[in-house]
């Protein structure tokens, strides 16, 4: 059989989703024997720049396997925290207007819907922000001392990622709102303000599965590539592997 | 770009190599922008099954994607820890004489190179076995009460592997001698005697990042998917997505 595909495609939360305990390797794990997990997460990209690479990165098919012909089952789409940066802040080459963010964030759902319309597009908004850690954990030079993410632009970016998801009509994991359902989410979800720790992450894993497993996309949706150890029948293995 | 595969081809300790701490998801971390990280584990698999199983799990390319048509530039194969089971003990259903596993190794290494002549195959020996706690704690029904596996056994079939790797020319991880240079290794690395703790799963992703650094494989050596935020002019992000 061929194994049905699940994209990761986003920024450094989801190229950092294979650290450990993240929530790309959680995902494998959990589909380890139905589904591969595919990282495409680009650390520090934001939706315009996104935008820019959507063919290259999800090249069409050309004959060979290199290409990404086959519809994979589902994809998750996780950008907003680069876009949410304060425009006149330190990390303001990131920042993307927010009507221009729901714009692209239309236009990569747009892109995908056309190349696989049976594929199943999760959005995920960012998460919340905690700004006294940003300011500790400065990523560039920060010679105003001030926040580059606030947690209210993040709110208002994740509010737009929901609207969006609502006008195309497909899932959303609201990151931004469930997280701050946690008393301490900034210190026990958040290692540097932004970025995840390993509950954080765990988070992350539990909201895409539960998403996925409200629209029909579960272990027991998908085969299992090849018969389990508890299937094959002691007294005679090799009747499992008959063609 | 397309990004080159690194495919994972094992029994149970591959299977569950995307847990927490686990060699894969640190394998597909480490190579995040650069290689994919695939995972065809399938747990109380031996060499005969997998065998069996080889046309399957490596589908020759037909056409579209879903083949695995392209070469990917390294796979392991990492199996011996069930043809190892003692033939007259509890998991006999899964042993394979000593000869056999040798025979069915060199069988699976052709496949490979019959089918990817540029492929870096990399062999990995079963584990060192701490029969106390293979003991405690059973996988079946255990009336005996003796370890269905033991590390005498284990190191036979280490040495086979080995002695298959230089007879084919490629390189190989002695996981069953390098883990047992450690003086607590059955309790830091193992978790029931056979199966890794986040240590033991250290150990070998990083003995396998030695051997395909080794054979010329490092983040060095595979171009980088698309630019890295490092090197994004601030002063003109676009200008690194032209094409």
């Amino acid at each position: 059989m061929t194994r049905p595909k699940i994209y990761l495609f986003g920024d450094s939360i989801t190229e950092e989703s294979f650290s450990v305990g993240g929530w790309g390797a959680s995902l494998a794990h959990h589909f380890s024997r139905t589904a591969d997990v595919v990282l495409r997460g680009y650390s520090g990209y934001n939706t315009r720049w996104a935008l820019k690479v959507l063919e290259r990165v999800f090249p069409a098919s050309h004959g060979g396997d290199g290409g990404t012909g086959t519809a994979p089952i589902a994809l998750s789409v996780f950008f907003g925290a680069n876009d949410a940066c304060v425009p006149d802040r330190c990390s303001a080459f990131q920042h993307v207007p927010l009507h221009e963010y729901k714009q692209n964030l239309h236009s990569i759902v747009s892109f995908f819907k056309k190349r696989w319309p049976t594929t199943l597009v999760l959005l995920i908004t960012p998460p919340p922000i905690d700004e006294d850690a940003r300011c500790r954990y400065p990523y560039v030079e920060n010679p105003q001392g001030l926040p580059e993410r606030t947690n209210e632009a993040a709110g208002e970016y994740a509010r737009a990622c929901i609207g969006v998801a609502g006008e195309c009509g497909i899932p959303v994991v609201d990151l931004w709102t469930k997280m701050q359902q946690y008393p301490d989410w900034n210190k026990d979800y958040l290692c540097d303000g932004l970025h995840l720790t390993q509950s954080g992450n765990q988070v992350v894993f539990e909201e895409v599965i539960t998403k996925l497993r409200e629209e029909g996309l579960n272990l027991e949706s998908i085969p299992v590539d090849l018969p389990l150890i508890a299937d094959i029948d002691p007294n005679d293995p090799l009747k499992s592997f008959l063609q």
